[in-house]
């Protein structure tokens, strides 16, 4: 059992309106020293395998099939092994 | 300047219906050897410190006050030093 950390981001050409939403929210609260914020997702996957190249070669193709919109997101992944 | 890694997930408790839907979508394309799913979210932020420390402070109060919510939530960030 393999436990796959995954993080996707929006690449760093597109906008990011929910990001600038809560810049700006943390800015009314008095938070001026933030730069930007920029929002994106992370998952949690537990996933029966053999072996860890069979884990990775799956949980990076579900990435690419569902998990992350290639067109405009970028990922990326730690696996660590369940005893 | 520092860059706030926020990871936020929420607790074991919880019940993730995103999570399940995901989940759901996943063995509709075949990967049955997906035990879970869990949803999460993930922010960079960028904010402006003279010292670690104080960067540390800000961003853990703005994660308690705005980024997420303590009652369903947990968080954690790693900070890293920008040149």
């Amino acid at each position: 059992m393999f436990l796959a950390k995954i993080y996707i981001t929006l690449k760093s050409t597109v906008n990011d309106p929910q990001g600038q939403t809560v810049h700006g929210g943390l800015k009314t609260l008095g938070y001026d020293s933030v730069e930007s914020v920029r929002m994106g997702k992370y998952l949690e996957v537990k996933i029966q395998a053999d072996e860890r190249s069979g884990a990775e070669a799956q949980i990076s193709e579900m990435c690419h099939k569902l998990l992350s919109n290639p067109v405009i997101e970028d990922f990326h992944f730690d696996l660590e092994e369940l005893s």
